[in-house]
């Protein structure tokens, strides 16, 4: 059984508090955050506490705060020579305070206060300084049915901005085609169907591969149509940039 | 038993070959190709023809062509006053023959050639001239199991661009995210669940509300390493203009 104490109420704390207290090879011995009001409601189950001071042993501490927090925080531990990990994609694992032993435990997924999540879902990018405790993370990963990954710190922040691009920036292209759509009286719900089969093409197929439209065949017509429809000029920026890009990548323009 | 012609030989005439000849209701009664070849392989279960001068006599003809070929072959067709349709997201309705009743049957989805396709996912958009040529092009649709929408030429060319960011440029992001973390030696794959839930999530919350990440929230220091990170030029233009829209969307920043 691995012992676990949880520091942080976000919305990675609240998942990994969910699914570490379900299992039965982990234990959430205690959760800590600055303010109690945002974990009192859990007070039944689960031992809170607002005070570093009064932190329980355990096998591993996982701070699950904002960036700016962390190195903070792993100075602030009362405590030497324990299992102290991070949640974040881009803190280097060498800005804890090197009194614990320090590890990264970075789950690569969007998380949101409401749904549900499945964490066999969450890939884990996990990084520690000695071999017994990356072995310890990985194996509390197992248990809630994350799929793992070792990963570096030069790494994990290449992923973090990856992510940026196919989520967020990804996201805004669906928000841009909603505006495009609503303005003209069409439905962006239409749409849906094919931004979930725009995903699942590339769980199997690399994007070089599954790449398709008129920007690829170099189709100048349906090129030009498409920039007399935009009467947004921003809108027409981002037509003009990943239409260059694509013609880059498939060899049809040099940048 | 509503008996259809199909005309072309690309993605979509297969796809739509396929499905009309497995429901009850629906009969593909010939398939015309200018090529016979690229039909040939079909000649034991359908007729087959490179001859527009035999194609038969049916409830509707479907022009599964390109572009640019459907006003031509309109004008080519040896028939009056039957019902012929178009399945593209940018020809008007008006471009094609008026000697035959006209209509669009355009599907909004992104066809592969290998990959097996459920019409469950893919809208129709049915534009017709005549009403009862808009609800016999329904009726076929829902056959096939599709949702159908009725959509003119205006807004089905607003759809087709919009396609062009949800499915052309959102795979180019994530051909963006590929170069990045592969010439980090960071695996691609990781990435995967997260574009997956980033695609899901908008199924039921508008991309408004889904947004989230460094640039809605302004946050400075992550914009700023990341920016450090960027080393190709290419990429970071992407990056400040899709930055800047997620702040023009959500107020931070006037464009």
């Amino acid at each position: 059984m691995i012992s676990v104490v949880i520091l942080g109420a976000g919305n990675v704390a609240t998942h990994l508090y969910k699914a570490l207290s379900k299992t039965q090879e982990t234990e959430v011995k205690q959760w800590y955050n600055r303010s109690i009001d945002a974990i009192n409601s859990f007070k039944n189950e689960v031992y809170i506490t607002d005070d570093l001071s009064q932190l329980k042993q355990a096998d591993i501490y996982i701070l699950a705060v904002s960036d700016d927090a962390v190195k903070p925080l792993t100075k602030q531990l009362p405590f030497e020579n324990r299992l102290v990990v991070h949640t974040s994609g881009s803190v280097n694992i060498h800005d804890m305070d090197k009194k614990n032993h320090r590890g990264v435990f970075y789950p690569l997924q969007s998380f949101s206060k409401s749904a549900t999540l499945n964490f066999t879902d969450v890939p884990i990018c996990i990084e520690a300084i000695r071999s017994e405790d990356y072995h310890l993370l990985k194996k509390m990963a197992i248990a809630i049915g994350s799929p793992t990954k070792k990963v570096n710190s030069e790494q994990r922040k290449v992923l973090h901005l990856a992510a940026v691009f196919v989520n967020n920036f990804t996201n805004q292209l669906y928000r841009v085609a909603h505006e495009i759509t609503e303005s003209e009286g069409a439905e962006f719900d239409l749409l849906k169907p094919l931004i979930l089969e725009t995903a699942k093409k590339v769980q199997k197929l690399s994007p070089y591969v599954a790449q398709t439209g008129p920007a690829k065949r170099n189709d100048k017509k349906t090129l030009n149509k498409h920039a007399k429809l935009l009467t947004n000029k921003h809108h027409k920026d981002i037509y003009d940039l990943l239409t260059k890009s694509i013609q880059h990548t498939h060899g049809r323009k040099k940048l």
